[in-house]
């Protein structure tokens, strides 16, 4: 039985807002599939250059596709949501867009980079191949406050939170705000490291489907999730590159240990700085070593060496 | 051939000083052995309890091995450490230390857990394994500024850095800023998760076996080190309970993961607060899942469902 229905790509919206209508009605236990625009809104292609970057119409990036309104959620329930399965279109676009990414004042001119996938890896360049992992980087439900509420911040209600890890097998647990739960999905990405430091993954059009459950009165802050296996990216037979920043504020650390990579990209690898910072982006892993010997906390950035061909 | 030498434990210095004189002088790719005492520097034993934790005398706490000088280095290379091999107590010890650790404010009590090791696992309680992955919590070289500097705090030249994949078959690159480098390795653990969020890990007695080298004229910024193998903590088989942060400042989001985790381990698995905490410091992971979504950022906090036997 395939008893699902699906939510066609033009049922999107930009930003959240509790007033929105439904898309969809559903009760829990069923399943929906939605068709996910890339967060460009369609506005980039296989053809784009970099001067397409400068010519984005911000108003209409980052749509989302929703919201499917959960029978019987109400406030303080948990929305439980299954990541069945992600199917892509086979490319996807990287940019560094100015002012916006971890290292804005270190790279203030745009670039943009295609990469295709299929099977399960993806071509980034012809040296370098990373894993497919597909999973939606904006994933959440409508917040109590009312009014229109940006969709590039991620909240309680989750939302743009780019957890690379939400991939098929996963089982999502939000914060319920409004009756109905009012979730949408979007900015589906095929691979990411966690961080997404440029801003951008390897953003591409797919076909998501979930499934929604119910848990009562839980009383949930922040979203949580059980992941089925182990965390991304498991590419380990090469082993990984690490860069460390070390200091008394986790943010400039986190800075200062993807400088390292894109340094040793750069010098190692022969990899040009803007391409470099793309790859910490799509493949380089931020974890905060330690956060207890004060005054100076430790950022690492892991680079599986194994994506270089 | 094992032509290595030995510096016994009695050989510990409290904090960092390049003046201190050498405990060896080795050449480059000379291995040495190091006898790391425990960070309590003896002080607490297999029989200790949490009232011991009130008489520690700080005094006489985190002692590094060392220091060694490595002939020829000098400022502006980079001291290469292999990690060759880490043969521990079979004992360590975890915790909580009032006015320390990333959620101070919400433990002000001490704790103290013992744990037990062999083989490839780690004991924490009868219900709880990990894996063991011992690493120095501590290894660097002496700061080109003169005068004693405390040893909690890691910096440029390394120290207490705490990062839990320092294991063997790791090789560690260090900025050199002084002549011989004057190198020193410390706080052994058995098992520890990325963060360290209680302020300690399972804090045990080693013997350290590292190898020396040198490359010229690096002009490194920061630790750096490649890693054989997968990050740790590798126990993928029955998936990841995983919480998460989000909010506009990076250790407020760190926090809020970690006391996610801590509430779902007593309310899904009755482990009570001060273990559980001590539980995440020695087996979760703090992860930045995005840092780019301005004004919100994700911090995630990954435990493997699987030490629980």
């Amino acid at each position: 039985m395939s008893g699902y229905r699906t939510i066609h790509g033009d049922r999107v919206h930009f930003g959240w807002d509790n007033s929105l209508a439904p898309a969809l009605t559903v009760a829990p236990g069923e399943e929906v599939e939605f068709e996910v625009v890339d967060a460009s809104g369609g506005q980039l292609s296989q053809g784009s250059g970099t001067e397409d970057v400068g010519r984005l119409d911000f108003g209409r990036v980052n749509p989302v596709t929703g919201p499917v309104y959960v029978e019987g959620a109400e406030p303080g329930d948990s929305l439980v949501v299954e990541i069945l399965g992600l199917e892509g279109s086979g490319w996807g676009w990287s940019a560094i867009i100015p002012g916006f990414g971890l290292l804005a004042e270190d790279f203030p001119d745009p670039f943009l980079h295609i990469s295709h996938y299929e099977g399960n890896h993806v071509d980034v360049t012809p040296e370098v191949r990373l894993p497919l992992r597909p999973f939606p980087g904006t994933i959440g439900a409508a917040p109590a406050e009312p009014g229109l509420h940006p969709v590039v911040p991620p909240r309680e209600v989750g939302g743009n939170m780019d957890i690379r890890d939400l991939v098929a097998g996963t089982r999502l647990y939000l914060p319920v705000r409004v009756p109905g739960a009012l979730f949408s999905v979007g900015d589906t990405h095929a691979a990411q490291g966690d961080g997404e430091v440029c801003g951008t993954a390897v953003e591409t059009a797919m076909r998501v489907r979930l499934r929604f459950g119910l848990e009562r009165a839980t009383a949930q802050r922040f979203p949580r999730f059980v992941l089925a296996g182990a965390p991304g990216p498991q590419v380990a037979e090469k082993g990984y590159q690490v860069t460390t920043g070390i200091g008394p504020d986790l943010m400039l650390a986190a800075k200062d240990a993807v400088r390292g990579m894109i340094d040793l990209l750069d010098r190692e690898y022969h990899v040009e700085p803007p391409l470099a910072y793309v790859l910490c982006s799509v493949a380089a892993d931020l974890k905060i070593s330690e956060v207890v010997d004060a005054p100076n906390w430790v950022v690492s950035a892991y680079l599986p060496r194994a994506i270089f061909r």
